[in-house]
C-alpha cells in the first residue's frame, strides 16, 4: 500500500476507536438503544469505507503488479482475493 | 464478459425472477410476514453471488485488459469503477 | 399484513421482476459489466426496501398482538424472528 | 436495556475496540492488503452482532413497553425506530 493510504486507513481506524469508546461510555450512561445502534451502524460505515481505500491502493499496487507479470497462479490468486472481500457476508 | 460467465450470470438471474415471483403468490396467499422476508433476503443473497460472478470475469477481461494496456486515464477509470461498487450502500 | 402493504409490497416485487428481466436483456446484448453489476444492485437496494415495508407492517400487527397477548413463548418467539432477520447475512 | 445485554454489548464493543487497535499495528506493519480488508470485516460482524444483542434487548423493554402502554404516538415512534436500523445503509 503506498503510505498516503496507509496513513488515511490508519487514521479512520484510529478515529473508529474513538467513537467505539464513545459508544462504550453511551452504553455505561444507558443512553437509549436506538442511539447506540445508529452510532455503532456509523462505526460501521467509517469501516467500510477504510476497507474501500485499503482495497483501492491494492488494486494500484499488488493487483497491477501481478496482472503485468508473467505468473498466472499468481495473478489467479490476487484476482481471486478481490471477488472474495467483495462480497464476504 | 466470457461466454460461460455470461450464461451463468443469465441463469442465476432467471432463477430469481422465478423465486420473486413465487414470493409475489405468497404474499397474494397471506404467507406469514417473516417467511417473506427470508425468502427476499435469499433473493438478495442470490443477487450478491451474481455480482460476484461478474465481478470476476470483468477482472479477467477488462480490468486486465486496461492494466496491461498503455492508456492510464483507462486504467485509473477501470480501477475506481471497481472500488466504487464493492460497497455500493 | 394490512392490504395497502400487501398490495404495495407486491407491486414492488413485480417492479423487481421487470427491473431483473432487463438486466437479463443487457447480459445478452453484452452490456458493460460495471453497468450490469450497478443495475443489481439498484434491484437489491429495492428488494431490501420492500423487506423493511413488510416488516413495518409485521411490527404493527402480528408483534403488536403478541405483545399485548397472553402467551409468553408466543411474545419470545414473534421477537426473536424480528432479530433474526434484522442482521441476516 | 438489562444489565445482562448491557454488559454483554460492552464487553463486544471493547473487543472490537482492541481487535481495531490490533488492525492499525497490522497496517503500520505493511501487513497484505486483503489480510487486513478481511479483519476490517470482521470487526464489522462483530459489530453487527452487538446490535442485534442491543436490539433484542430493546425489543424486550422499551418496545413491549410502548405497545402495552396507552399512549399510540409513543408506539408508532417507537416502532418506527426499529423500521428505520433495519435497513440502514
Amino acid at each position: 500500500m503506498d503510505d498516503q493510504a496507509k496513513q488515511n486507513a490508519i487514521n479512520r481506524l484510529k478515529s473508529a476507536v474513538g467513537h467505539l469508546q464513545g459508544i462504550v461510555n453511551m452504553l455505561e450512561k444507558d443512553t437509549y438503544c436506538i442511539d447506540v445502534i445508529k452510532q455503532i451502524q456509523a462505526v460501521e460505515s467509517a469501516l467500510e469505507k477504510t476497507s474501500q481505500l485499503i482495497l483501492d491502493s491494492h488494486l494500484h499496487t499488488c493487483v497491477t503488479t501481478a496482472i503485468k507479470g508473467d505468473d498466472s497462479n499468481e495473478r489467479e490468486r490476487v484476482l481471486s482475493e478481490v471477488v472474495e472481500v467483495f462480497k464476504w457476508r
